[in-house]
């Protein structure tokens, strides 16, 4: 164990946050450190929009279904699946990378080199002593949001992060059990599954109960049951295709 | 600055490892790292597949147009998009989420949750002195890989990571110039855009002109006019539906 991993194994989201400004220096770093992170093929298929204009922050805690967290911090980042950049090379080089940026495999790439940038700011950003939350919910109107930060054909926001000085310390609910994400060889049978799924029931079943004076009783099997019975923004797939991604 | 952020700006991807493995209290407390990260809505929608059976790992070499260091490394995780184990919860709730699951959104938060998890596990190993690389090219071919690991329906392959002790020094490739990822209230203007990729193409080309002795002239807009011409991979979109997600 070191430091760093202990900053890792003690993350939980912060959704309060103190009265705080980041400085130019610290989102600098921020910026550098998601920079560091891997990048497939080097491609370097997202792009982070800081919102610093009030106005903008109101509109998009709105989106966020009045998520107040993602206008009172220290800062917000809109992480961003982007291929324009991409574009604007292949006409600097008498090219075309249309057919390559319009497919579900550029989809898979600009989300996860998304993911691992903002993961590398927000661990940078605990290490500091800030707090941090994703607000993936800027998908609940990601027309809306691109509208309001100007992006251009091929860029699509995915999520925001929130930064700030920690004003609360929530516990840290349960993950599934180490057996459930991780499998030797070959994915766990469904017996065995359905075995780890009720004993990670009856865990955040009385996480939920402790917390709630027993007013909650159900836990991650039913909470996902109930939380994924509609689809939500179906819309997506459709506004990835006007943007320009997505097409195949 | 600070002994996390040294970590994670010293970064660079890893290909050649000592001969090593990793114990199991070291697995353990990557995928403890792992699971410590965000995911969106509790849902953990992701699964981590680690590989010790040697023939697997010589399989997933060939998969991975013969990278050698897929096989002779520490260890090596396979992430994944999961959503089987969310059928199998609402089965134990009598519920449905089949028409959740096969969404853009769905796809979306998958990839963004395993990008997420992968990423606290980089950097937990990197923490511990360990090397790392992120082998996408398991999206070669996702369906040979789905097959080995006896991954059920609702569980794509997205990528690799090996770790291991490193055994080379690579050189930290140039990211791009920080205001052509970073961009404040708006997406910066094209002409903007243009003038900082070819600030970037200036440097990465003298970048691998001096590790070539001048044989490699063109720099990253080149490169990537040149590398993404061609789409790869277009099969995915077809394998993601045959594995009942991705239906919109």
């Amino acid at each position: 164990m070191n430091e760093t991993i202990e900053h890792l194994l003690n993350h939980r989201s912060i959704r309060k946050f103190k009265e705080h400004q980041l400085d130019e220096q610290t989102i600098e770093v921020l910026i550098q450190s998601a920079q560091a992170a891997s990048t497939s093929s080097y491609q370097q298929a997202y792009a982070i929009v800081g919102i610093e204009d009030l106005e903008k922050k109101q509109q998009l805690v709105e989106v966020a279904s009045g998520q107040s967290y993602v206008a009172d911090n220290s800062y917000f980042f809109v992480f961003c699946i982007d291929y324009h950049k991409h574009m604007l090379a292949a006409e600097i080089a008498n090219g075309s990378v249309a057919d390559t940026v319009e497919t579900t495999e550029a989809l898979i790439v600009g989300a996860v080199d998304a993911g691992l940038a903002a993961q590398n700011l927000v661990v940078a950003a605990e290490s500091l002593g800030y707090g941090t939350v994703y607000i993936g919910s800027l998908r609940n109107d990601a027309r809306k949001v691109s509208e309001l930060l100007e992006l251009p054909s091929h860029v699509v926001p995915l999520f925001g992060v929130a930064v700030g000085l920690p004003d609360q310390q929530p516990g840290k609910k349960p993950r599934l059990p180490m057996e459930a994400i991780f499998h030797r060889n070959t994915y766990t049978n469904d017996s065995k599954m359905r075995e780890l799924l009720e004993q990670y029931e009856a865990e955040t079943s009385s996480y939920y109960g402790e917390r709630t004076d027993g007013v909650r009783t159900e836990g991650w099997v039913y909470q996902m049951a109930a939380s994924m019975k509609e689809p939500k923004r179906t819309y997506l797939r459709k506004f990835l295709q006007d943007k320009q991604l997505s097409q195949d």
